[in-house]
Order: structure tokens, then sequence, then C-alpha cells
């Protein structure tokens, strides 16, 4: 059966990116060993390492005033590191709070120091994006987080401010071009597109670093990963080596233009779908629909698991909703081909055809 | 050409592993979906996570009252978190000094409360494993390396003490029998025996938790991941399937008494050849030798370099010492066949020849 992959992530990966991978499990380059039998500290795995930090400069168009981080930990951890490498305890940091994500960041940030909440969508369920709100010019930082993954928003512009942008790009990273160099911090787990969960990316500004008087573990250091050339200890080598193919991938296709209109499209199709069928229906205001996660509902509540089953035939996989939002939701990163999100309209125009 | 793979993490694995893992990549048991795409969240994983959790606990022979967690970070993470969560800031966590890990965790610990040192083999360049020392009966825990990578010790006992014991045991873990009960809690990263660099295992006695005073971010605090599941944040989820197919390994090769008698074959072949010939000298007292790495340098400096090119055209890789310590160094781990020792002691052999 042809699957067609609507995971959140972990999710799709582009399919010559799992082949070359599945290869250098057996033999990585015909060195006769397998990727996950080298030292972190040959040459096979430096080449490796910064193939995927030149990629993201590349992607990005960052110079050398940024550093690109391979760490252990996940994003989550990332709402402990970057409030204990910038927020003083005395010091205050502005953060948005657009859905689940964002309130765990803000939940982390409180222990380190005081927090602002300048926007907040929790009034609405969070089916929106703030557009009006004031960041004190003397806040630490301003914290968002550019795509929620759990509510299907996203950020379409990036906040006009005069501190430093911090930003949790896990679920809409490389799936655009942005301002990248307007930002002072950017983070994202690699398991949407940048690879599969055992990786998280941070690319920082080194002038915003060393600014506090917290005593940091070593470990959860910035300086320190930076000092050690991004080897402070092992690294999680695989995920590295296939963000490293994913992001050669997404060079190799058009790079971030591409990869945006492709979204475009997709994301087009599909919310085009569903305003023109009575039986579902878009939570998210529209100039605020995520490109990569559609998040509905059924009107009539009693066909979701009907609806549910037959994606389920069909061979389509992670069309339920985050378990804290429930109804639906359709994620479409950069790897899922058109043709997947053709076959999901299709099933729904059958599928209001035969429920109307 | 037939490599001799004597890395010392990430290393060797075995064979099988790697050919099921890459069938995985492509396609996970005939799902359609590789393992890098599918969500943690799914019945497909979690089987994956608790087949992985049981067998530690049939390897350990472990009951109910330890949790089993699978954790970004490293050890080096360890090194921070274990007294984040057990050591309060008026405490006195005993901690033994046996090498450059050791070391390390010492650093970690001295942030969170006091550290006492209550054996240090420093005096000879940690090239033995300390007997008689003092615990005090009111230390937080007594912490030790059971085996030391870098410096080539291991301990082949269990320190006699009432207060919780802590082990780092990532280079020694699932390498023999041992009374695993003992211990309060046991980490270890996975690059060694238990699969690649992405992942690390804490197994934690649960009713050492929750006994200090100290705020610890959720995304640090074992209870946190305890009672999440072992699944608070997206866990490396392919770095936690190899670890289960190499365990599954490890127990259809005989379990660790199996794995026990094949390390000290393999490490009995190679120290009783470097005794046998002048030009290589262990530097580790015999009674402390590591079953897993064997550390030793040339009578003659001079005689290094072209010892290690005769390696490296054989296809022997990894068998330069650590950058701290210098010489040789040969790790033998699980999945090490003991045709590669055999043909190491033969290249020693014919190189003493050679070269006397």
């Amino acid at each position: 059966m042809n699957m067609h992959n609507f995971n959140s992530g972990p999710s799709i990966l582009p399919q010559p990116v799992l082949e070359e991978a599945a290869k250098a499990i057996i033999n990585y380059n015909n060195i006769g060993l397998s990727i996950l039998e080298i030292g972190h500290r040959t040459s096979w795995f430096e080449e490796v390492l910064h193939e995927a930090q030149q990629s993201v400069k590349d992607l990005m168009q960052l110079n050398d005033s940024y550093e690109v981080l391979f760490l252990h930990g996940g994003a989550t951890t990332q709402f402990m590191q970057v409030p204990m490498n910038l927020l003083d305890t005395n010091a205050t940091a502005a953060y948005c709070d657009n859905g689940i994500w964002g309130s765990k960041a803000i939940k982390e940030a409180k222990l380190f120091g005081n927090v602002n909440v300048v926007a907040s969508s929790k009034d609405r369920n969070h089916t929106y994006i703030n557009k009006d709100f004031t960041i004190p010019a003397d806040a630490a930082y301003l914290h968002y987080t550019t795509n929620n993954t759990v509510e299907g928003t996203q950020w379409h512009h990036i906040p006009e401010t005069h501190v430093p942008l911090v930003a949790d790009m896990s679920s809409d990273i490389f799936s655009r071009p942005m301002a990248f160099d307007k930002f002072s911090l950017i983070y994202c787990g690699a398991q949407k597109n940048m690879g599969a969960a055992g990786v998280t990316m941070v690319v920082v500004k080194k002038d915003i670093l060393g600014k506090i008087s917290r005593t940091i573990p070593p470990i959860m250091d910035y300086r320190e990963h930076i000092a050690a050339g991004a080897l402070l200890n092992t690294p999680p080598v695989f995920a590295i080596y296939l963000s490293m193919l994913t992001l050669r991938w997404i060079k190799e296709n058009g790079g971030l233009t591409v990869m945006e209109q492709k979204a475009k499209e997709r994301a087009h199709l599909l919310y085009s779908t569903i305003e023109s069928l009575p039986n579902f229906v878009a939570t998210v205001a529209p100039e605020d629909r995520s490109l990569m996660n559609a998040v509905f509902v059924m009107k009539d509540p009693a066909q979701e698991k009907p609806f549910l089953d037959e994606c389920k035939k069909l061979g389509m996989v992670g069309v339920k909703g985050h378990r804290s939002v429930g109804g639906l939701r359709v994620s479409m990163y950069n790897a899922l081909p058109l043709s997947s999100v053709q076959a999901m309209c299709d099933l729904m125009k059958d599928f209001a055809n035969r429920y109307n």
C-alpha cells in the first residue's frame, strides 16, 4: 500500500535521504564501517558536521557572527537552556504565548528570571496570531514560536523590535526564506523538516552570549559548545548525518524559495478543499493558518471516527489532532508530495458526498 | 578490506543489528514507513520502547522498584542531572576520581552541592583503582565510573557502602553480570555496548527521588520523565530502536554471562600478548585492567607512528589513545569478534619481530 505520511513529527523524510541513510548504516561512503560505528572525532564525521553547519548558514544566508550547533535534548531542553544562558535572575524576558510549546517555554523561563507575556492568543483558544502588542525596550529578548504544530497557526511576519529575537522554529524550519539575520537565536528539533528525532539545532549570534552573571553548567553553556567546535561531548552522530543529508536534499531541490512555493501549493489545495466542503471546518483565522500543519474539525463530531477510519484504510497516517486539542490535523512538511495532499482532498470530497 | 573496529565509542555494533536497522530505515516491520518517520506516541514506537525497557530489566534482573529511561543529552548531561536531582545545596556527595569522566562529573556536581572526593587515583596518573577508602555515612550518594574508557581501568568489585550507589557505566554496561540491585542510579551513553550515539539510559530506583528541596526544571527532573511514561518530550526514536535491537542481540546471544566470558577471552588474549612482547607496555595495574579498553604504550615512543601506520593499512581503526593521554588503546566491546583481537595480536608479534 502506498502510504501518505501526514505525521506532525517525527514525520516524512525525502526518499533519497532514507535510501542514502540505509546504505550508510551498512557501509558509510565505502569506508567499510557503518556510520553508526565511527568516532565523532574522525575526519569522516567532521566532514558530516561541517557540511551540515555550512548548509544551515547557506540556506539561512548567515555570516560568521553566527554559530551553528547540533545538540542533544530536543527543543524542550532549549526551553530551559535559552533562559539559563540569556536571562539574568533579575531581568525580564518577553514571551509570546501562542500555544502549547510557547506555554511550556514560558513555564521554564520563569525558573530563571522574570517573564512578561507580551502577547497571548489564549482568549480564542490559540486559533490566531497576535498582531498588536508592545515589547518593552529593556526586555532581555523576545521569544516566540514561529509555527504552532498543535494549534495550526504560523507567524507570517517577523515581530518588529529592537530587543534580541529568539525563535523556536521547530515545525517550520527551512520551509521558507526569512530574514534569519534578524534573529539572535533560533532553535529547532530536527524531526520535522531537518531530519529525524534526536538532534536539536541552535543557531546563535555570538554577541548575545556572556552577558549574564549566572554560573551555567558547562554542558548547558552555548559558549562551551562553541569553544569545543560543536563537539563538547559525543554528539548524536547519526541524527546529525541525517540532518546533513536532508539539508543537502533541500539545497539540491531549489532551496527555501522552492520549499515555500511547494508548501503554498500543498496548503492552498488542502485549505481550499476544506473551505469548499460543509463537513469540514478549519479552526484557525485564515491569515494565520500554518502552511505546515492544517488543523480542522468535522462540523458533525460524529463523522470524525468514520473519517479517520477511512484515512487509515487508505494508508493515511497522522491525521488525528494532538491529544490536547482533538479534531484533525494534516501535517505537510517539505518532503510531502503534492500527490498525498491530493489523495487526502479526494477522500474528503468523496466522504462529503457520501455523508451529506 | 575486512575492517577491525577498535573504536572507543561510537564503536562496533553487531552485524545483525546493522542489517535490521538498515531495513527499518526503508520500511519498518513492513508497515510501509521508515522507523525515522513514525510518531513517538504510536503503538509502533511504544512497542520498541517497552521492549528496550524490559530487556534492560531482564538483563539487570531488576524489579519494578526501578524505572528505565532513555533520555537525550549523553552521559555528560547526567554529570549535571544526577546532582541536580539527588544533591541538596547543603548536602555532600561522595565521588571517586578515577579519570577524565569522573573528574568532569565532580566538576558539575560542585555547582549543586558539596563534593567529597573520597578516592582518587590521580597520584599515579589514574593507572589503578582505589581499594581502601572511607565513605561518610551521611553522604547523599557515592558516585563512581565503573570503567574508565580513557585510562583503561575497571572496577572489578562494587564498593561496600550503605549510602546510595550511583554509577556511570557508559563503557562497560551489559558486558558482565553484576548485582545491579545494589545501585540506586545507573546511567550510560549508549554508544559502546548499547547502540549508537544519541541516547542515554538512566536506570533509577524510585525511592531515591524527591528528597531534595531544589526546584528542578521539568525536563531535567527524573520524576517528570517517569510520570510521562518515559515520553516527556520527543525521544531519540532511532537511537532507542537501535538500543532495543542491541539488547535483543545480547539476550539472544547468551546474555551477560556469555558477554563477560567473551570479554575475558578477548582481554586475556590481548593483555597476554602485550606482556609477552618487549615493545609494548600495558600501563594499568594488572588487577585493575579494563576488559573493554586496553591502554598501552610503546617502550620506544618512536615506534608508535610506524605501528599505527601498519594498523591503518590492515583496516584496524581506533587504535590511537585518547588525545588526553596519548599512547595506544584497543577497545573490545561486546560486538568485537575474537578474530579482530587475534589479528591485532598477530600484527603486534610480527611488528615486534621486525622492530626488535
